[in-house]
């Protein structure tokens, strides 16, 4: 083998190398993840385009007792194709005893570690149904979220 | 017919008004709507089960050059069925010139007006794709979003 | 009178009216101000620094029995030299019935209209004391308020 | 002394050591701080009102080379009454080569561990001047950060 040859060989190892390892560190939001508030949330249904499904249960802090599994649709960017995805997505509340509809809009960004964790940062706005535009000021909440994957 | 029946049919009448009334007045997204910066949106399509699906064009205040026609999805509660109902969408933003990720999460209520007018109110955060979790607190900005109805 | 004694005569006219306009059009938090939902807020102390005292005086929907005369602080972006200063004042609630402290922090910027009318949009945070850090994800409400001067 | 009176003098000092403890245990916002994105933060004024007066020095993710130490004013509920006061300060950001002013509102609360340990949590909306309200849509960031005692 001539050393052209080899110097080719070499290159393409490399370049196999360079592309397997971030293959490895995309971050894909389909698996169960939990908050730092101690919710669980499963994403059961990941799709090419991108959107997802999947529930959302809330922690002992969140109210327990009253909140029950809850559906999420969401979207991320770009999956598979970008290391660290931005996303979005739309908790429904399952209330037990309450006729107060309530939905969580998360907005966030997957972060992959130098040793391959992922972790989710979020911003949400939870928003409760006002009964008019005067009462509309008071009906949104903000807060922030960490997700880290459950193995 | 005697004076109680009279009273009856009458009282009978006047609850089908007051059910027919607030009937006419629920509101649902689907259409084409204008918020107070200047930008248009149009809801398409909205299913049976509430999710929808339109666009996002920008105004002029949001840098029109930059900013493409957008695909928007999202979900209203209870289509239909509640006269007011909460709703929340994302905007995936098309930009001509930049390979930073952008996407907007709205979350928001439809009110209807004693005119029967539609208004929605929604609050948003707008991301931005960072590099790192150390740059990941000036990802989010945050406003609000008045909509009225084009007719 | 030579030409060029002229010519520096006219530079130091132009720029009197161009020092003169904006002069005029400088927005100062003194005063007494109505938000967009029906609330009163009276500045009645502005010092040289830029810190400001007043009152806050909620409206009807805000829970209007609820909540007494409020205090606030703040202060505004370099008084009297900026024409459209930002701003930042924090009100401290004074409830009735109520043993939970609330505050509210504004966030926002003084805009003059081409007829020299001020208009101030802010963002605000309404925090309600919580019991625990367990607690403090549903502490914090966020909204938008415009205020238009009253005459 | 009889057994009824020991009894009492027992009830007496269990009294005073509740009392005491949770004594100790009241936040107070004078000291230095470390926020967990690497700023730090130092409450050197802390007056009887509950108001208080400080510096507040980016880190490095914060544009540690733009940014010099800044002013901050704030207040603290009920200063030395409360034990997990609620709190609100405001830091106008001196910027080496910037003439946009930035303003960031802080809105928050101490809490104590068991073993005593303060820490802050805080929302935040930091917001640079616009030049118009068609430009205000943009001008406001938000996060929350988590401030421990340096010692």
């Amino acid at each position: 083998m001539g050393s052209g040859a080899f110097t080719l060989a070499l290159a393409l190892a490399l370049a196999l190398v360079t592309y397997v390892i971030p293959e490895e560190r995309k971050c894909l939001l389909s698996g169960s993840w939990r908050s730092d508030t101690g919710c669980r949330m499963v994403v059961s249904f990941l799709r090419k385009d991108g959107s997802f499904s999947g529930s959302y249960l809330p922690g002992p802090a969140a109210g327990g007792s009253e909140i029950l599994t809850s559906p999420l649709e969401g979207t991320q960017q770009d999956a598979g194709l970008v290391p660290q995805p931005t996303f979005s997505f739309t908790v429904r509340w399952q209330l037990r005893d309450s006729e107060t509809a309530r939905m969580t809009a998360f907005l966030g960004q997957c972060y992959v570690g130098t040793n391959g964790e992922e972790t989710l940062h979020a911003l949400w706005l939870l928003r409760e149904a006002a009964n008019s535009p005067a009462e509309d000021w008071k009906a949104t909440r903000i807060g922030t979220s960490i997700f880290t994957r459950i193995k």
